[in-house]
């Protein structure tokens, strides 16, 4: 994923300056002439990976194009505290105006890409990869979903329109009605469009054998403790891409990737990572 | 604090579901027709403060207004595993669609609401209170702020026009033009409305005396360890509101209620608190 | 596809009435009185499949929510001149208001479902399904696939982001780098989340063949003749499911059919379907 | 008419882009590196006129401001298969996310301009002129239009507010109140500013003859055969505009140009007109 | 003209609301609980026009649809001081919420209907119209124009598009390349619409004939003197009509009308008309 | 107060140049070649305070970034009859298309300026300060009081949001609970935000000084004789800032402002002031 629908990171960023400054900057308007020249840093003042720099990059230059910001520390990349992330010249008035909102911005995503890098730092040499899920914060699922991707995981469905992914509660639904598993994947194969897979989530090993057999393309495994993860994936490995999810913790996470999944999806990668803690000052 | 500014939550609620429901859901639509009727509930899974509940309301009346929706458990309650807090009944399809952002926002909420309650249950008995700070997830900050006020926390500035707060970052840009204290302030008086209080950051007591000497009607304390603040509440108190502010922890919170301080402002209220574990299930 | 992604429907009916509508009705408005009352009715004037009477409705209603809109005929059923497809009743001011744009959308929806519908008999009793395209009326997209769908065609892509469709295009671009089809499939696979499947376009029966090999889901046979077609078909049948795309005309779709490719996608669905002659009248 | 309203097109081509690319384009941001550079050509398939590469130019544009895009056909200018219409330079990336909605765009509205510019040749040396009605595909009308004029065509009313329009409906429902043709212009006059002129719809020679008594600066003959519409004209020519309208084809508009009407408005020219095939090809 | 572009209105009234209201009202919702049920009237403070009562009653009801708000005096009738135009009944929170933009509405409006019955008036007994000028407040034109309407004025073009009026700043960049009225008035009716009129802007009498001559529907007498407009009456009459403007006050608007001209329009109805002083009290 | 919420004002270039240019310039655009280039002026036609030269320059510029436009009056500056306040050179059509609402802003925004200039120059030498209210155009208040800044006025509230005023209407709702003055505030402290002042509407020289006890921050004097406002002054003069409002007319507001009182607050600066007499020129 790249930071690329500009258009849709752009009316964030409006809305968030909107939110905070909507009604101007009382402090700033009242006490720093428009001439006053400055220059700020960003800094790290805790350790992580950082992700966001162009969105506050983006953020500045909405309030003041003419101020220049250079971003020394790539999305990615990690840091240490007093590591200097970025810098910005020009009018002290538009570095001030922007501070907030700039850092906010960076402040998560950078928690996020860090939360997520110790998941993947947790597993590391197998085989497995992190996956992130819809449990986003409303309004802001693409800039989350690309900072779950610069902390080293891989993007699950972006939205409800680009993936088929049956849940319990679409299967109680569905089962109230009679319907076998091999029916609901028939079902769903032609009511869609071709160029979408089929995801079932399942609770028991039993049952991801009878997603596999009616075709499932992947098939998640719900709450399901280490031994019955480890027999699902001896059952249909091969046949169909195998997720886990569902209470998964750092503690716990590389003993989940042992049992042989492919997939390993976490809420609260978006959900409840930390800000980093990074801080602007004027020089 | 209300949630009575309904075209903003309305917004939110409109950007949320597009980003999730924008392309519609193919899941659903395939495999849910639009006859089934059912029942859900909205459950608990973990202790906390409930925040959201008319958010989450308002999601599914948004994707469907033919859907009952009833809240057991009012904003502001806490809640502990398996409590419902609230039930839905009406088209399957309709439940099924805005399942995942209704609960986005109530687990959002809720988690602020509930990091809150920690903190001020950790001052019980004291007179300070526990505020917030504009440290808030982009584009969400009157709701952050709202679970805030539920959680017990009083509200801060909700942005940069309601509100005069002179930061260390104004002050140097000032200091450099060798302005006063007392300077600074009155040029903040004559260049603003009268209906805003004018707050200062300072960051040792001898600031706080000299803030206080000038006629700020706050005072923050950035930083400061709990000998300053003791020392600052000594010198200024009764002259100016005292706003204790940076490096709070639910440690130390108690500590530096103590020293007499009128507010302790915390950004992990909102940039950090983890989402409350809640979940929906079709019954 | 449902109908049911209310929100960008009604803002297609608000732009389109502002466009009409958006400097009021001089004529109407100079010459009708608010007080008149009347009964229309819509009517047929040529044969063919109905598709937008509900959206036909919605803009009665947007001008009027008093009008009363009673839709005789359903989408996907075929009419003759001189049916009557609705009846309104009410402000005549109103119904005349909303006339033109009403009648825009229905004709041009039932035109594109009367085209599907004369490529979809055309092979009737093969197994072939016929597809649409992105090849629409910009802003229009999501109502032309509806129509098609009443027509009883099978949706293809919406939109660029819920399927991967690797095309000519994209393949000189790839090879230039000298990268095999293998490796083109394998990054794709990569690089894009596990819900979407891989569709590839080619040129002849040996590029279908290498991308069944590559582990393509779906192969697009790009302007063949008949003869590489069947070729074609008879080398991957069964590995992948296999398109017909370009140059398709009612006059060769049986053949295309008989083939035994899976999916006949046409463009001229969406892009050169002729409005069906639809009328309204005051009684 | 001339494409100037750019805020009016501005927004069509975001809401174009939006529909195609609201979700990214998967397959290009996984496969095409942003380094990549590319050069293209637009190459008709088909004969006909060109209308909107300007709109092309700008969707380019819109997604990339660095592409270098070269119109070589100006809107109006027939083209032959195989000529270049523009070249583009830039990232290749940039040009494929562009390439679906500026050939939409292309496509669709040279097939208005090549279809208005037969029915203006097959008038040729005759003074009548064809007009567009507001039979337009919602959203588009002032693009639609604008391709009308490209075509060589006449515009007729924008929308409901920028000229009056008496048609048969409103007439009907004037006439229940027993108000004659002269009436009926009278309160027209009397209830509109004085910027706008009158048009009234007539079904017989005897009515044309009634509406320019009653002062009507426009005569539309709807549904006429030639015999009256040559008897209309010879009754009325000079006292009013006269504008042939309903049931006008290729075959048929030569003879009725020949009648002596000064206007002949075809709905067909917006509704029916089949899109231009117009292709992109990476080199 | 008629209030019945709902939609504009209604967008106006959300931006006014979104002015005054987008952070909340503070005070109100410190006070006030939301319990407190009350009872308010609108009451006349001066004589005058009353204009936009539907609009201030929807401001109501746009922040809450349960008040009840009874109009007492209808658009276009005179009101005396201490005549109740309003009754508003529900919660108080409410009436407080809307009270300030609701009369802002209403006071402008009904100052503009007072100021143009003040000219209508003056003239009472001659035929000349009094109109309305394109010199309207920014995004308030057509509320403006309503309330022109009200207070018995006619109203002049709404905007650049419903109509041609040729201004002298249009003839001195035409004359430069030496084209003569007639040619003027011709190229205008060869390049627009069939649908508008044409009116041109002249300073003398023998301007007035050339563009009588040349064929103009409207003649405007730009700022000529009685005894110029006398002669130009004589001289174009009937041929034409004939519209004064420019430096038209109350003491002298009778004079002109006496010159025989058709229209009179006059700019400050709209950019200079007094607010009509009108105030709410809760019982 | 600065003109530099930019996007808001963008917002209201944008809204009022869609209101008379939504639909073209039908005359221009027919008339004047987009080859013909031209010199305009803008130029004062009566004496009075310039505001909004930046908004009328953009208004230009958002037409046609390629017009050349120098502002030769600063906001601020008198102006009298025949003073140069502008200057234009580029595109014919594109001056004259922008020239209307370039001025409509000018003109208004100017009025605005040069009245509160008038009431800023009575009161010269006494200590008192001239201030608005929210009595203002719907929709252009950030202009509003921007302009009233640049004639010398200082800023009250800029809405509901950004200062607490208990008005008389609170004041009745409350006290029929039966509160007390000094609950009344005690209640508005805890509800809100610390960083807002408090301000009361008083009838009475004694519920000034009720007001005064009870902590208030600002009291407003409503609608006072001067011998009341004079008493009022001697009792709290120095414990709060005074405020007089109501009935403050240009003879009047000198001995207003000798009663001692800090502000003086006037409605009519922006409902009623006149639009000062602009005009534009082609050379």
């Amino acid at each position: 994923m790249r930071l690329s629908n500009i258009q849709q990171v752009e009316q964030l960023i409006e809305r968030a300056l909107a939110e905070d400054l909507g009604q101007g900057d009382v402090t700033t308007e009242a006490l720093v002439s428009d001439d006053e020249q400055g220059k700020a840093s960003i800094t790290a003042k805790a350790r992580g990976i950082i992700a966001g720099t162009e969105v506050a990059k983006q953020v500045f230059l909405k309030i003041d194009p003419q101020l220049k910001v250079d971003i020394l520390v790539d999305d990615g990349v990690e840091v240490r505290p007093k590591n200097v992330i970025a810098r910005i010249e020009g009018k002290c008035a538009s570095i001030l105006k922007a501070e907030r909102v700039a850092l906010n911005f960076l402040q998560h995503l950078s928690g996020i890409a860090s939360e997520t890098a110790r998941y993947v730092k947790a597993i590391k040499g197998l085989p497995a990869q992190i996956t992130d899920t819809r449990k986003t914060t409303p309004g802001l699922r693409a800039l989350e979903k690309y900072a779950v991707a610069v902390g080293g995981g891989k993007n699950h469905r972006m939205h409800l329109g680009d993936g088929i992914l049956i849940k319990d509660n679409h299967l109680s639904a569905l089962r109230r009605q009679g319907l076998s598993m091999k029916e609901i994947v028939a079902r769903a194969r032609q009511e869609t469009t071709n160029t979408l897979r089929i995801e079932i989530e399942v609770k028991t090993p039993q049952e991801a054998v009878e997603a596999a057999d009616a075709g499932a393309d992947v098939i998640m495994l719900d709450n399901m403790d280490l031994q019955d993860m480890r027999q699902a994936v001896r059952l249909v490995k091969g046949r169909a891409i195998i997720e886990a999810s569902g209470g998964i913790t750092l503690d716990r996470v590389r003993a989940v990737a042992k049992t042989g999944v492919d997939l390993i999806s976490i809420g609260a990668l978006t959900h409840s990572a930390k800000a980093l803690d990074i801080s602007l000052e004027l020089e």
